[in-house]
């Protein structure tokens, strides 16, 4: 995690932010045609990813990177977090960066605990 | 994808195995004492490794990587795949090598899609 990747930079400066409970200053990062992969579908917009990426950073209570790497445009994290409703739910994130802003975030994490727990909790 | 990291090396000579059909050939790089770190909990040993991923081998129909990183002892690949009952279900892996095995694999994809093709099937 040494090496000089401007992307890695970026997606580093973004990840502290958001993990460190300062989600608007992570949006600085973010470009305002942000597309998101994510496991449920596709995001336009920066306004479309705030909704998904600002809830999940409200209820997380521990997160640790495990790996990030990149080159010029692209960088990958890997994390692990513990969320208030799941422990252990890690991700992987793949963005792509022009000037500093991020443009595309592939977004990778597993539902289904979420789902199990939102589902324990309707029947509590 | 041009850097000179021997575990990149290795990571992408097992994921070209698996996704090629030679799973064995991609068990070559897999070390004795593997343990992997999936979203349905912690695998140890070599035999457990390929009875998760033997059979997710056995169902992908297309798989291509989407960025692969790494530095002298580990990698990451994050990749996507189209597979008999999920289109589109990515994957990301960080690998931990050592002397040309991988002795660490953190792999994270989403199962609940996975778990709704079973549950609609199971309905058909």
């Amino acid at each position: 995690m040494t090496n000089d990747s401007p992307a890695l930079a970026t997606a580093l400066a973004y990840f502290r932010a958001w993990t460190g409970g300062d989600f608007d200053a992570a949006m600085a990062y973010i470009d305002d045609d942000i597309v998101c992969q994510a496991p449920a579908g596709r995001l336009e917009g920066a306004e479309a990813f705030r909704n998904f990426m600002g809830p999940f950073s409200q209820i997380v209570t521990r997160a640790e990177l495990v790996a990030g790497f990149g080159d010029d445009s692209a960088a990958v994290l890997m994390y692990d977090t513990d969320t208030v409703p799941v422990k252990d739910a890690p991700g992987a994130e793949c963005h792509t960066v022009v000037d500093g802003r991020i443009v595309h975030i592939r977004i990778i994490f597993d539902r289904q605990p979420f789902t199990e727990a939102r589902q324990a909790g309707a029947q509590a």
